[in-house]
């Protein structure tokens, strides 16, 4: 019988918490008092979760490790969700820290088709890092933000993506920028040889999201980008594996809405539900993420993992240009740097700022 | 113009809660350093977030209140998210604690659909609160789980759905649990002229839900329930106003406990997003939820607010048949109690134990 292993971190007092790895164990599983679930016995060795292990955290919290059999999940994105941390997430002091899917899980959900070396393939950039910057802010019209994409084109940037905010507004319908996008890529592209890859964000419901990733491929988008936690999950694996022919970008909007340790969500689950590249908000920046958790997630999105593609790290979240040389040593060649509205820090010099990010990219990973 | 009010909770230093409030209304519209932004006076005018308020609350943590131009949400239900708590919910010390929808936005919404008359239309139950279990555990086959049905609905129980983590399990597929259950409650019904509610739980990716939807709807089911938090916000929407002709039920699975503040996600999103009825853990049972943030989700869900139809609220999470009485009086009738596996504790006495929920809802309510 294969075995999904997850990790829980429990807050409180340390000998209550094999007592409180037992009813998570049932919580997830059949949500019955024990002695309801043990009176069958196919119930008893096929379904309920066992606690496998509980260690202390250096801080004191405690690590329950909990095995499910894998049938639980019926191989399904959604009901995995369920079974990792459905019900348990409502208690303030249980936080999802790791998971260890086995090969069947992997198989069913299948992870990134693209991943590095799609997104290597796709942009031409064979041995550094990449870089990454947004078209925004949100309030600009189409021609404003095509006109921007031109000046990070010609600057050398090799990945121009939406702004997250971006959706259909009124004073920015989706076709019609995602339309002068392209064109602005295709137009500078001519001019020097180079082809920018320009990332539409889709954001609405399913059938909104399916419709526009229609509209984006057949406009010639050669990727797109979207928020899975805000989306959710399930949506986002059958965009992946189900909707889309070109790569898939993960943005990290709403992703703190849920409890899952970041190395658990940004470097395991959007892995395995099939995202190409992982924006993660990194130490260098304004939200202060420790760089232990940005190694870890690094280094899980990129390593072998029952035969799944590796995801592309993309660090962002406020990187400074002077912090770029620092940044790519941290993450080394595979990886993908974000620095967004800091390019149009300085009135009129965006293609300089735009150039200065670039190049550092380049001489740094040399 | 009309504004879309939201409160964030604050930990931290009082003197940051000014600055930390700003850079909210930033990073939650623009996402660019204040000098771009405020370079053209349209994205100034009608797009940037403002501070309206700051307050401290009784343990010191700081409210702060940002009117955001409702026109940023383009009146999508995905995108609204994204305004609400996209890339702050990534900031471990910021919570979003409330939100006020204008009209526009809740007209677009449109909120629940059947609500509390449709549920009391389709039960019959018109004076009193309702009672409501759950056929479980997980792994059981559909036959038994029709058995389980059969006593509660003998019983007298109102509704009977699915547990949250019933999905398409090789051993108790979908479509025969559907069938098997919704034949178990027509016959009971022939023998008693009582008709029990019986709510398949749907659960996947969109496709598969919407076709699970499809199937329960042209077997006969009344309504069906989903876990939106795990599904996604906007499926949840696209099921109630694009898909759902019946009901839909609102389970709390995945909807973690501490980011959204409860009231703001059980009393107010879910409503907003069309839930009918919805399911939140309570302040009796094994979440410890406090009574007064239970008053609060169920006066949210019940009270007026831009002509939507009020939701009727589900306390669960563990309700013991004596603490009944006092629950019902607690909730008032507007409510539907949902009590689970304790009605299986005792071995063969499921209809006498889910007799005494359904007598003890019908005398509290009298």
């Amino acid at each position: 019988m294969e075995l999904l292993r997850v990790t829980y971190r429990l807050e409180g007092n340390p000998a209550d918490a094999e007592a409180r790895g037992e009813a998570i164990a049932l919580e997830q599983t059949v949500e019955v008092p024990r002695a309801v679930a043990m009176r069958d016995p196919f119930i008893q060795r096929e379904i309920v979760g066992r606690v496998e292990s509980i260690d202390e955290a250096p801080d004191g919290a405690q690590l329950v490790a909990i095995d499910y059999p894998v049938a639980t999940t019926a191989l399904d994105p959604a009901q995995l969700l369920g079974v990792l941390f459905g019900n348990s997430s409502l208690h303030a002091d249980v936080q999802c820290v790791d998971f260890d899917p086995p090969p069947s899980l992997c198989e069913a959900l299948q992870g990134p088709r693209a991943g590095i070396a799609g997104l290597r393939e796709l942009t031409g950039v064979r041995e550094r890092a990449l870089t990454c910057t947004a078209v925004k802010p949100l309030g600009r019209s189409p021609e404003a933000l095509a006109d921007l994409l031109r000046a990070f084109a010609r600057a050398g940037i090799d990945v121009i993506k939406d702004d997250q905010g971006l959706a259909d507004h009124e004073f920015c319908p989706f076709e019609a920028r995602v339309e002068a996008c392209l064109a602005a890529a295709e137009q500078v592209a001519d001019e020097t040889g180079r082809r920018a890859l320009y990332v539409p964000n889709l954001i609405g419901t399913p059938e909104r999201v399916f419709a526009q990733l229609r509209f984006a491929e057949k406009s010639g988008a050669r990727a797109v980008m979207v928020s899975p936690m805000l989306l959710g999950l399930p949506t986002f694996w059958e965009l992946c594996h189900r909707r889309a022919s070109v790569p898939v970008l993960a943005h990290p909007s709403h992703a703190g809405a849920v409890r899952y340790a970041p190395e658990l969500l940004f470097g395991k689950l959007l892995r395995l539900y099939g995202a190409d590249a992982v924006i993660f908000v990194g130490y260098a920046g304004r939200f202060g993420i420790p760089r232990a958790t940005c190694a870890a997630i690094a280094a899980s999105l990129r390593g072998g993992w029952h035969g799944l593609a590796p995801s592309l790290p993309v660090p962002g979240g406020g990187i400074e240009l002077a912090d770029v040389p620092e940044v790519v040593r941290f993450y080394g060649r595979d990886a993908m740097l974000l620095v967004g509205g800091s390019l149009q820090l300085e009135p009129g010099r965006v293609l300089e700022r735009s150039r200065a990010f670039a190049d550092a990219v380049r001489v740094a990973s040399a």
